[in-house]
């Protein structure tokens, strides 16, 4: 594949691939060039206590990287606020030029490696033999500290239609590829506050959530998350990781997700489009 | 959540969990009962030689759970036509009912447990430092016998243009939740060949390629594949590892699925909607 040399030092991957491609259009054909949102993997490595362990390879789009890795570890319950003393790309001149920037190492301002038993899987087994949703609840129970006492923070549904707008708006040169996933975070008054982009849904909200964990926004009990595409069990549990009290998707929502959404006390809208949406959990917070 | 009891035996999951929700449309606000895609955790447990193993935990929408398990691990490279003993679900009685049926174990036909570290990663890192799209296009070279000669199959532009109005019209009843990816499987005339759905878009391509290689029908290399959503690099990997040629997508493409095409001489076709569509790789394969 051809990279597109105009972005980023040479042999760093940006979040763009420029390619050519042949469109087909009724009976009409043309080669002409086009742009792909970039996939490549990324690998997370932990440095405590003098120790280095990788505890994630994802594939993600280049860019924002390590906010997308400081908001994984967060929503593992690896890092707080403060865990983090700093994060950058390998440098080893050994590597391939290709990979540099394909590995993040976050040091963390902790005298010992932290337990990350529960990173080996993203969910733990109930019992000797199972694992079902409940599990998973309870699972996120044990992990998550009980949500802090929760605002009175409400959103007008007439704020809640005018999001999907803008968070298009905001998607920017990205939105061209029609292949990335974007979170995008709001007031209950309707401000764009950020957004973040991937092929990966979960790394788009990984990625805001690491900004606003890098920036000292958290937690995000008075703002509301939209994501571009569904909502399922691990959006949900990074959100509630955040503090964020209300979520939409713009698509349909797992059964899952409401149960999180229920069970911790979370505004969970879906179908977010063209004035309209369902409301799942949380009422409450709508002011309809 | 309230399950729907209509569904299976008492406990066991259905695809479609009913709920109670809130819809708002303008000023106008009721609340119904609605359909949503259940999403529950399944346990892959492999046995072999006298040893059992869990392999993955993955969250996925209940139905075609062997399928699911089978596909999984033939993308994986771990079981081929012939290496499945049986399947079954875990009868432990001391489980929850609830978990019973979210863990299936896998009896393989072989002497002992085979090489599973690559399922510990979805892809191996290059060297001491780092991973790339390059080092993850050699390990599926490596793990992945080459591709077949290549048949001559060719598709017109005319069948494309059909193909997801037969896969919408094929996902019935779990069509309505909204909230399932599809993955369907075409004769290069168009005819539908089977049809799996999944909250996860891997596990719909997953429970097709699994029930696939259970009725054996491995290698697809005279179909086309065709998925409701986005390709990506591990939806191309699993098309490649059962010998599918020709790769059609909804949406667009990522950058390293491009890649794994071009690299194995697959077919790739991205943005299949009304009449349009783009090639990306293997344009011998559409009879423009």
């Amino acid at each position: 594949m051809e990279p597109d040399g105009s972005r980023g030092p040479a042999h760093r991957p940006g979040p763009v691939t420029r390619i050519r491609v042949r469109q087909v259009s009724g009976s009409d054909v043309r080669d002409r060039r086009d742009d792909l949102a970039t996939e490549e993997p990324l690998e997370i490595r932990l440095l405590a206590g003098g120790e280095s362990r990788t505890v994630a390879i994802t594939m993600r789009t280049p860019g924002a990287d390590f906010e997308l890795a400081a908001g994984f570890l967060h929503g593992e319950g690896v890092a707080g606020p403060g865990d983090i003393a700093a994060i950058g790309y390998c440098t080893d001149e050994d590597l391939e030029p290709e990979a540099r920037y394909n590995t993040v190492t976050v040091r963390l301002a902790l005298p010992a490696m932290p337990d990350i038993a529960s990173l080996e899987r993203h969910f733990l087994t109930s019992s000797a033999c199972g694992v079902c949703g409940a599990a998973s609840l309870g699972a996120l129970r044990d992990r998550c500290r009980p949500p802090a006492a929760r605002t009175a923070m409400t959103v007008s549904p007439k704020v809640l239609y005018g999001l999907p707008a803008l968070l298009r708006r905001a998607q920017g040169v990205f939105g061209r590829t029609g292949g990335l996933h974007a979170a995008g975070l709001f007031t209950p008054e309707g401000a764009l506050v950020g957004v973040r982009e991937d092929v990966g849904r979960h790394n788009a909200v990984d990625k805001l959530v690491g900004w606003s964990l890098l920036g000292g926004r958290l937690p995000l009990d008075d703002h509301v998350l939209l994501v571009s595409g569904r909502a399922s069990y691990e959006i949900m549990q990074k959100a509630m990781a955040a503090g964020v009290q209300t979520v939409c998707a713009v698509s349909a929502p797992s059964s899952l997700a409401v149960d999180v959404a229920r069970e911790f006390g979370m505004t969970l809208v879906g179908f977010l489009r063209e004035e309209r949406f369902n409301i799942y959990a949380g009422e409450e917070r709508i002011a309809t």
